[in-house]
Parts: C-alpha cells; structure tokens; sequence
C-alpha cells in the first residue's frame, strides 16, 4: 500500500535559484478500487524546489507501492502531489497523471500547489 | 436518445484545491440530422469540480445513447456541456468535439462555461 | 442487420490484368455480442477483380448495416469476406479487422480466401 | 470562379454563447496568376458565431469553385475571410491557409476580423 | 501467480478456413525474479484457431496473473504460448513479448510453434 | 481532358543496367464520374526503363491533364499505367494510386506490367 | 553572394489589415566561414506587410545567392531579416533559422525586429 | 571533468537587437555519482547575447568534458548555466536537459538566468 | 576497455524450441579512433540461443566498457558479434548498430553468423 | 565537379564475413541541369565490402564535390555508384537517392551491381 515513508530526499543544490524539475514515471500501476481491475498510466511530478529534492529512487519504490492499491485516478494524483508537499515543502508543484483507456475513454488528472510562478523558465 | 439521467456522480475527493479531470472519448459516434449518415469523432470533458465528478462508466454510457440520434456537431457539443453542467455545477467546464472528415472537411467545436481560470495548474 | 443485399457492382474496368483493389474503412462500428457495449475498429478489403468490382458507395451502406448488430470479432470479418466473395467472385480477396482496445487489449483479423496470388503487384 | 452566392447559412443554435467552431479544408486547390500552374493547401475557417453558422457542405462547395482561378496565395486567404465575414456577422473569425512547396518554399497566410477575444475557450 | 485455469475458449466460427487472429496486451506486468523490480511491457498472440478460440476477457485475466510473479522475459514468452498451444491445439501460433528498457536496454522475445504457414494471408 | 501527347522522354542513360525509377506525384485530382465532386490523391510511378525515361515536367503537366476529368480510381491508375507503357515501353512498371478519404473509406489502387521482376535492387 | 537586389516585391492587396504572412525555406545551404563545409538549415520569413509584400520566386532566388556564400548561422539570420526588412518596410517581421547538427549539436536563430504585435492573429 | 576553459567566444555581431540564440546538444553523457553508471541525455542552451557569443566548436569540447564526470542532473544543469553566464554574460540564458529513462522514470531539468523576456521573438 | 569477461550467462529455459531473443541498447558510446571524438549509437543484438542465454546486465557493462575505446564501427559491430558467439555459441545471430550523424552522414552495419534461418518466428 | 579522385579506402578489417555497410548522406546537394535550379536529396550507400572499405570523410567530401554541378537524378545515382564501384569492387553495392519535391513531384533512383545477395543479414 502507498507508503510516504519510502521517499527520501537530499538539499536542493542550487536553493538560490527558481528552476524546474520535472520527474516523469511511465510505467505507474495501480488497481480500480470498483471492478479491481488494474488501471496504468503514466506520473508526472514537476515542481520548484526549496531546501529539498525528492531523491530519484526513493521516488520509484514510492509510486511502485501503490501497485496493488485500490484508488481512484483523482485520489492518486492528489494523494502523490500531497505527499511529496508535505515532504519537501516545494515553492511550487504540479503532478499530472495519464491514464490508458477504458471502455474507449482515456483521462487526464493535473493538480498543483497553486498556479505557475511567473517568473518560472 | 441522449439521456443525462444516465449520469451518475461521486463527491469530489478534494474539493479543498482547484484541479483538472479531463476525459477523452475516442469513440463517440451519432447520425447527421439531414443525411442520415452516421458521424464518428471524439469528445473530451475537462472541468474543474466543485462538490461533484462524474463518473467514468455512466459518461461512458451518457455518450453511447447518441449512437442513433440525428444532431449537429454544434448541438453535440453544447448538449453534452449543459447536461454536465446542470449535473455537476463544476467551477468551470469545456467540452471539444472532434469530427473525422466529410466531403474533404473536418469540422472541431469548442464550449465551455467561460474562459479558463487563470489560476489552474 | 447486416444486409449483403446493399451492395453494388460494376464491371471491372480491366478484366485482362490482375491488380489491387484496396478500400479501408475506417469507421466501422457493431455491438459485442456478450456485453451489449459498442466496438469500434476499421475494416480493409483488399482484391483481385475478376468480372465485378464493389461500388464504393455501396460498401459503406453495407457496412454500416453492421451498426446494431451483435457480432464477434471473429464472425464481422468472415461474414465480410464471404458476402463480398459471393457476390464479386474475385480472383482474391482479403479482409483485414483491426479493433479499438477493450481491457488493454487490441485484435486484429484477417482472413483470406487463399494465399497472396505471387504474380500481384 | 469564386461565388459567395454558394454559401449557406443555419441560425447559430447557442448564441447565448461564445464557443469555437473550425472547419479544416485538407484538399484546397487553385491556380497560380503567374504560372497557370495549380496550386495545394489547405484552408481553416475559426469563428465564434453570432446569429449564423455556415452550413458545412456549402462550404465545401464555395471553396472548390476556386479550382480553376488564378488567385494568389494572399488574396484567397483574405477573400475567403471577408466573404464569410459578410455572411456571417460573426463576432470573430480567423481564416488561415497552409500551401504546398514551390521549388523548396511553403507558405502560410493568416488573416483574422481582429485579435483573439480573451474570454474564449 | 499465473494460472492457466483462468483462460476459456469458444468454438471456431470458421474452422474450414486457415485466417489470423491477432490479440495484443499492451498493458502487461510481470517482476524482475533477481531484482524484484517490476517489468513491463507487451504480449502480442497471434495465432490460426483449428477447433477452438481464445475468449477475449479470459485472456485478460490470464495475463493478469502475472502481475506479481518473478519470472524472466524468456520464460513469460514461452510459457504464455505453452499454455495457449495447451488449451486451442492451434494449427499455428506465435507470441511476442517487448519490455520497457531497463538500464538503457529494451528486449524482444519471438516464440512460435514453428514456421509461420506458407499460404496464411 | 487527359492528353498523353503532353508527354516527352529522353533517352536511358543507363540502358545496361536494370534500376529502379520512381516519381511520387502527391498533388494528383480529378473528379468523380457519378457526383461530379473532385477526388484527390498521389499518384505513384516506378518503373524499370529500357531505352527511355519519362520526362518529369511533362509528368507533371500530364497529371494536370486530368484536373477536371471525371474518372474513376481504378480507371486513372491503370490508363496512367497504359499511357507510360506505349510511350516508353519499360522493362516493368508499377502505378500505384492512393485517395483521401469520401465518407470514411479511403482507397488504393495498384497496377502493374506484371510481377516485380526477382534481380531488381 | 548574397545579392539583396535579386528580390522584387508587390503590392500588399489587403494593407487595411494586420494579417501574418509565413514563406518556409527548405533547402536553404551556405557556407561555415572557419572549414568552408556546407552548411543546411531552413529560413522561415513571418511578418505583416505594411504597403509591400516579397515576391515568392525572388525570394527563392534570394536564398539561393547564400550558396556559396561562407557566413555564420548568427549573421545569416540577421542578414535576411534586414535585407527583407530595408525592402519592404513591414508592421512587424521575424525570421528563423534551424540547423542540421554539426558534431552533435543543432542549433537555431531567431531575430525580429521586435516583439510580436499582441493584436495578430 | 568539467573544464569552462574549453569555452570560447566571439563578438555577438548584432549586439543592438535582442534575438535568441539555441544549441542543442543531443549527445550529452555523464556519469550517476551514486550507481557509477553512465547517464545519457540532451542539453539545450537558449540565450540572447549581450557582447559574446558562444562559439560552437568549443562548446561541443566543453560537453564532452563531463563524459567522465559523477555529476547529479540537477548539477550539470545548473553547472552549464553557471559556466556560460560567467563567460558570456547574457542578457539571458536558459539551459535544459533532458535525460533517458532509469528504471522507468525520466527527468527534465530547466534553469534560467531569470523569466524569459517579454519583448523576445 | 572493452573486456568480454564481463559477460555472463545463463541456461536457455527452452532449448528445445527456435525462439528470438533480441536485446536493444540505445545508448551505446565509443570514441572514434582517427579523430578522438566521442561516437553515440545503438547496439542489437538479435540470436537463437542453443544452451546459453546472455545475462541482460552483463551485457550492459560489457557494452559500457567500449565507453572510451578508440575502435571504427565496422569493428564495434562485429568484435561485438565475435565475443557473443565464442561465449553463447548460439544457433544464429545478428549484430545491427546504427550511429548518429556525423558531418551529415550517418552509417550503419549489420553483420551476422550467416543468414537467418528460414524456420525462425 | 565530381571528382573520383576525392575517395580514399581503409582495408576491410572483417574480409571473411559477409556484411552490410550503410552510408546515409542527409544533405546532398546538386544543380538541375536545365533549369539551372538546385536539387536537394539524400545518397544512400548500402554495400558489402571485399578488401576495401570506403572511408567516411572521404567520401563525405567525394559528395559535396557535386555541389555546383548541373546533372540529373539518374545520373548522380549511377556515378555514384560506379565511381564507388571501380573504387572498393565490393561484393555488392546498392545506391538509393531521394529527392525533394519539384512541381508537386518527388523521385527516387536505386541502382546496384545486382539483385541483394539472398545470404546477407
């Protein structure tokens, strides 16, 4: 089940400076919490960070911890934006998921912290 | 015939926070109001809920009982916003249709509540 | 229901040389027998005329005869097949189905009434 | 040669709205003034309608009578927008014609009534 | 773990005639047996039915099963078309499997139960 | 109309040796024989020469000889066929035509002198 | 050498309107001024004409006197934009240049004789 | 290692217009510091230049600098952006990279001198 | 250097079968000998392994250990050939690398241990 | 003008294996012979080596020695493969030119020594 635990991070090397990073998991699973049958599709963190970075690895054995829980798409892409927040307390983040169709119809889910900076590159 | 009884809803799960669910029918098909001929395209729902989602496999079925009814491609469009918009009260909606091509022409239509909030993600 | 009745011919314009006749149907639709939920793909017919060639306009009515029918996969594109032959009498003929995903799942069909002649162009 | 007596219209089903409507011509052609030579692109109207919508297979039929007229790259796309815009009446419209290469150059001609209103989808 | 018993079969429609079926599961996962990473990838069936065929939802489930089992991408391979050689006693069938890369390098497995047939179209 | 005088060649320059020559035509159009409306498509030529070549701007000005033709598909392509085989008597040709399009059918044709010969690059 | 009079012009046939006219060159080739190697790219011309337009053939010719020419991608640019911009006087122009790789590394140019206008379409 | 003395420059020939300048290096490759394996990926470099420019040759020389290099992304990025801005003193640059997936996941690193210019093309 | 040690392997789990195996490595680098420059590429390697598989990882540093040897592409191609076979014996392989552009020529080279083998999927 | 002269070799490193070497020339560049027009295409050299490799510079510069030359299609693909021919007396050689569109046109030329060995990979 999704474990926040499993995240890890390291200082952002350059806190003086805006700048994106963006994390692209292509290869996400999870289950439909009504016919439990699996849903895949892709997890895309982009954010701006402050004092911390989410430690690449760790981030891969998160998001595989949601590979046999039953959760919506809107729920997993809040819950993954919330989680990471909490952790590196971001100046801005999005996370976009994109799932594969089911009976014809594919969906998008994108939520952020806020809308984009400015300033941003 | 369109039938927005068809729809169903489930509280939205994070209602605290403006995000984006997007839906993406690939397989929409209805029949031209003065040919008779049957029209194929896609329809995508994006929206921004307030208290409601909609959905997926009632959206599924809402959109196949247009499968035998004679209606425009500016009709389609519109019809499927109100009946969502009536249904959902969403803090902002749009929906684009997308129509393969006739005689050489391929037609898209926009709609939607208003224009899009500055602050979404 | 599917009517072989609908089609139409012509005669072959150049019965002294064997060439392609390809038309691909890209808007097929017909029902799954089990579920009663619409399938989407395309069709292709691909031949040799003998005497008789299919009349465009005429393919198109005929297939959209298959719009309400509950039809396998499998039984679509030998039914297709065998109606064209009986009717065309071609020298060759192949029908070739290619399915939207259902479950993350694909198909394709394809079925001939013998080995590409070698000759063909 | 061009006739905008060709064109047809049907009351615009949504004024109470302003929401986008493209029609996407792929198979344009006209003749080259200099030349004689033919000339390929494609032609796509965008509007937001006020009490008319132009009916789509007149529209089909305005465009090919420019088959056989001598017409520059330029003109059509403006003329194309003024007829339509005479039509009508819409509250904003954009005409804009891709063409294809002529010895290694392709050219694009955008002309709209004025900017893009803010508010649209 | 994967489980044979899940797969069911229907009567071939058309058993006089040789023609393929083609089935592909993009959307298939497996673990890594030394790392206990999870694979991903794609398994293609595609197969000529002597007295028997594959049912579509039962294949799904099949593959399904293999969601949390280590085992490599050449055993997959073959055992996949073990057991539906096993179950169908097809005239001709192949499988291929293609996975996400891994450390930079992506893998294709083939494996058929013999010679693709001269006179298949 | 369509005018094979329109046609010029010059002389192989390399008679003794068996290669391939193919111009693609991308800009082809004629018009329907039953509803009078243009058709457009690409009008492929590949051919083995023997003592001759075809000209490539007499091509051109001899595929616009069929602008305002009515004609049918597999009409145009094996008259194209016929016209380059008496005026260059190849050692094998090809013709292959390809449309866009009308009411969700696309078609190719395909012609030939006979099979493509065993020793060509 | 690259020769500014090779271009002509004629006069805009809509000044009372700000519309977007693009010509996209290909096969543009030059020169490196330090290894006298080729160099490839294309050179997009988007402006608004005030009172004249470029003539398309004499820009073609235009491009063509860069052949031999050794040059930088950086003055090639600039070069074009004043050249065209002397001559024709527009509302607004800007002109782009991409690169094949040379080394690995592609590279492109964008230089305008200030902002986009906001009212453009 | 990384070596900005491998940079050169040369005067920005039109220092009096603003106009961007991009290199794009497809063939970046350094090293994870944690695991010791390579990592592959692209940098982009976008800038408008003041006085110099960057000449291209040596900023192929300097990427390749960091094939031997344990260096994190985040780091490369910044530390490219750092070295350039030290020698070219921009009006603003912006650099990007883009990296190949590892175990599934792929990353996109942007930093920037500060937000891009309103007045840029 | 590269070092053929590296390699590992392990039994074929069905050696009584004629399966493909086909591993992709897309981010293969050597230098070049003449000029020093770092060269990028893909290695595939394609097989019908007798009693030995390659282990996937092994074969990934055993492609890594080239990183810095000067060495043509004829020779990276079939010295890779070469190793596999003294270590995997296998019942037929292939070796394609494919390699960017340089001086806007790219090349490629497939070598083998004779032709495929005619019953192969 | 074309120079022959311009080739070099290096000794075949692998003589006693029949394999496949492909040069892919992007940017080759020539002048139309009657209209004094530049033609731009690509040069594909495919061939199987006996003794003699041609070296990659070389035969970069033995291209661009056309640059300024008026010659048509078909003649630039036999010279080409001739000059290479008289050159390496390879095992076999195939010479493929692709060229951009003239008039709505575009062409290929293959030439060989002779039909494609059956035994290559």
């Amino acid at each position: 089940m999704p474990d926040a635990k499993l995240l890890a991070t390291f200082p952002n090397p350059h806190p003086d400076r805006d700048y994106i990073i963006e994390h692209i998991a292509e290869e996400f699973t999870s289950v439909c919490p009504v016919t439990g049958q699996p849903d895949f599709g892709s997890i895309s963190v982009e954010y701006v960070a402050d004092q911390l970075c989410v430690e690449l690895k760790s981030l891969k054995l998160y998001l595989q911890s949601y590979r046999n829980e039953g959760i919506y798409y809107e729920d997993v892409t809040n819950r993954v934006l919330q989680n990471l927040v909490d952790l590196l307390k971001p100046r801005w983040m999005q996370v976009r998921s994109e799932w594969t169709p089911r009976g014809g119809i594919h969906s998008n889910i994108i939520a952020a912290t806020g809308p984009r900076p400015g300033g941003l590159p």
